[in-house]
């Protein structure tokens, strides 16, 4: 639950949540173009006037053509408008530089949750105990996710002092250690990396495959930030490419779910509730398995699939709204990338911080080591900091703690947000931090 | 999933949907209040004219104050924004005779299949096969709810000559018959009901509510229709007021969830996925629980949940909107009343059928008994007729079998449409009728 306001002797401060990827909670506005075309769609009689753009208009109408009785109001298909199923596999084959994609084999889902739970119940359904490899430190709502359909989690550690890393190594021990306690069915993948950062290079997807192929495991790949990659010489290679292009033992065995999302990045639309995957090698009837599992929600909500459309197909050079869209979409680029900068900075000059510099997404990850004499409270140094914090300041920050190292943790911020909100947090941050220190 | 088209030798028929609940589809207009407030607050600039008439704008600015960083695209609370909790709590009690509803024992969630699927999983957790009583016939999406949870079904039939009726002997037969085999732990109403229209009167929802005490079951109430009374005499009372007035006995200890939505009735924003349910006599930590359970979907859908603030709050008297928004549901409930009353007395016509008449809600229920020298064949009557129908003349209607009685079976169709798409829909049938009669 979130909360508003909380009490300090002093006075009464916001609090400032940047625990989770909400970025217009924290004041990104969204873009433009998406809410045109929605309201188009919406309130059709405002597609009349020249109250929207041409191409918003035209859009909205367009979209309305394939929703039966031409409202928002109707159920789709259970796994999405087939429209925009077809919109959204044009767009991914032209990502993947031609790599072809099958709208019958994406899905539209009510948001990354659902799709993944939807998964993980297919994947998990023999005897024992099964189990997905994640990543340490993974994004915070995954193992509650886990928890919830009763499924173990086998943890790797991502080598953070190599930019977090993904470690061959790392992985067979993990999945040796898990031997005789459960049977991992599955690698989850969250790249460019929450909370990490990291952006993989095709080696480093190329390994992973080939781990997940010797392993027989699926792979669950997030790649809802592949559209916020910044660092230089850095960009983002999908899973389904890489995989499409290695030789045939792997491109037609490896079974891979890609997940993407209107909530994450640049789009900011977490309210929408909307998602898709695409579902790569495997069978049909696994295939209509899915379909018959994600009809329980009858549908995924209109207007996200809406908002998808945009998304996957934006404004074309030429289009009356494409430099408006280009203009807002690499205005939010910027700030996220001096915040990042502005951030990494600020950690790694705070005492007891550290902070890697990171390629993509739209949180950092910062790691916090208190010398040992210090540390001689009940509760783990990642909860006391964060309660402390949130009590004291109002900020309130993801935390994972080091299960090796109890002075140690990691916390992850999400810096997509105005820049003088950044300031703030950071202001209250360097006030607690000094406060904390002093205490402990 | 939904199909367009089917091909006929002759000709290729547009589908004619009635098995779901989704008026839009059929050409229903949408409520012109819902879809200005939503505009509203998607594309916030529009309140700066006067596209849209004053009370939409003011109510779109205040629910946007009530959101993180003004916008649609943030999160809200796990279970929905608390400013619309407090909007269909103050609804509720002003619905129910000053019965108090508490904000914080309403959820609001992605859909009502969501809200049942979380209610399920809390109830029946315990060791060995938990069960739910449904009503025969139930609502199309519940059985395969209970299969996708993995829970049994207790059938209770109703009594279709007295008008659909729950019938107490029934249930306690049906609640006998089960002993040994499974554990009822809850009973699903529908009230209006879903697929028979039968609204019950206080009397019988008293008795619903004792068997409920005396067998120490949940009460699973879906009050979806509630909207959607219009038989002369005939009012909705709801579960959660009657259980208030009665004795202490029972108003202080059976346990009631009340499910409600936007798809269904007027509104039919099937599109949007947001439902809501009221708990009543839950305790504290199982409230929490349920909480929890919800913090999985991290949010409802946003633009849901303001649609959903609309409904249970429409213009006043005195109003800009009020005498458009009161005519528009006026319209709609008349045209539902002259479709049900047209409908049924076809079916009373038509040789085999029989439709008793209905109270409220947006189906009917006709009943198909064919002599029993007629049914020869290996498919179930129910099964055979509307596929033969949906591939004859493209018009898909939901169906129940009669496990008793092979030669019968009962049909669901959906008569909120417009009056010419109804015709259309019979005309259809009746053509298609004659020939099935013929050929068996």
């Amino acid at each position: 639950m979130k909360k508003t306001t909380t009490d300090t002797p002093a006075k009464v401060l916001k609090v400032l949540d940047v625990s989770s990827g909400d970025s217009h909670s924290a004041g990104i506005q969204p873009i433009t173009f998406v809410r045109q075309v929605i309201t188009g769609c919406l309130y059709p009689r405002i597609l009349q006037g020249d109250t929207l753009p041409p191409d918003a208009r035209l859009r909205a109408q367009t979209l309305l053509q394939h929703l039966d009785g031409g409202s928002t109001g109707s159920y789709t298909e259970s796994c999405g408008s087939m429209y925009v199923r077809n919109t959204i596999a044009r767009s991914i084959s032209l990502r993947d530089g031609g790599v072809l994609s099958h709208p019958d084999r994406v899905f539209i889902t009510a948001d990354t949750q659902r799709a993944l739970m939807v998964m993980l119940r297919l994947l998990c359904q023999s005897e024992g105990v099964s189990a997905v490899m994640i990543p340490d430190p993974a994004p915070h709502t995954l193992t509650r996710l886990l928890d919830h359909v009763g499924i173990a989690s086998v943890s790797f550690r991502l080598q953070e002092t190599s930019g977090w890393s993904i470690d061959r190594a790392e992985l067979n021990r993990a999945i040796q250690a898990s031997r005789g306690r459960c049977s991992p069915r599955a690698i989850y993948i969250s790249n460019p990396g929450n909370p990490t950062g990291a952006v993989q290079s095709r080696e480093s997807i190329e390994d992973v495959i080939r781990f997940a192929h010797d392993e027989r495991l699926f792979l669950l790949v997030n790649e809802e930030y592949q559209n916020t990659v910044f660092a230089d010489g850095c960009e983002f290679v999908s899973y389904k490419r890489v995989l499409a292009e290695m030789d045939e033992e792997f491109s037609q065995s490896v079974q891979l779910a890609s997940l993407h999302s209107l909530s994450n990045g640049i789009m900011g639309e977490c309210g929408l509730r909307t998602s898709f995957m695409e579902l790569v090698n495997l069978d049909e009837d696994v295939m209509l398995y899915t379909e018959v599992l994600l009809t329980g929600d009858l549908c995924p909500p209109v207007i996200g699939q809406i908002a998808l459309d945009v998304m996957m197909a934006p404004p074309c050079p030429g289009d009356p709204s494409y430099c408006v869209y280009t203009e807002e979409v690499s205005s939010r680029l910027k700030t996220l990338q001096c915040n990042v900068s502005r951030a990494v900075s600020f950690f790694n000059d705070l005492p007891g911080f550290s902070c890697q510099s990171i390629q993509g997404g739209v949180f950092i990850c910062p790691q916090l080591s208190l010398p040992h004499s210090t540390h001689t409270h009940s509760q783990p140094v990642g909860l006391l900091y964060s309660r402390r914090l949130l009590e004291d300041q109002g900020v309130c920050v993801g935390f994972s703690e080091d299960h090796t190292h109890s002075h140690c943790c990691h916390f992850r911020l999400c810096v997509l947000m105005p820049s003088d909100e950044l300031e703030e947090v950071l202001g209250r941050l360097h006030c607690f931090h000094l406060k904390f220190l002093q205490e402990y």
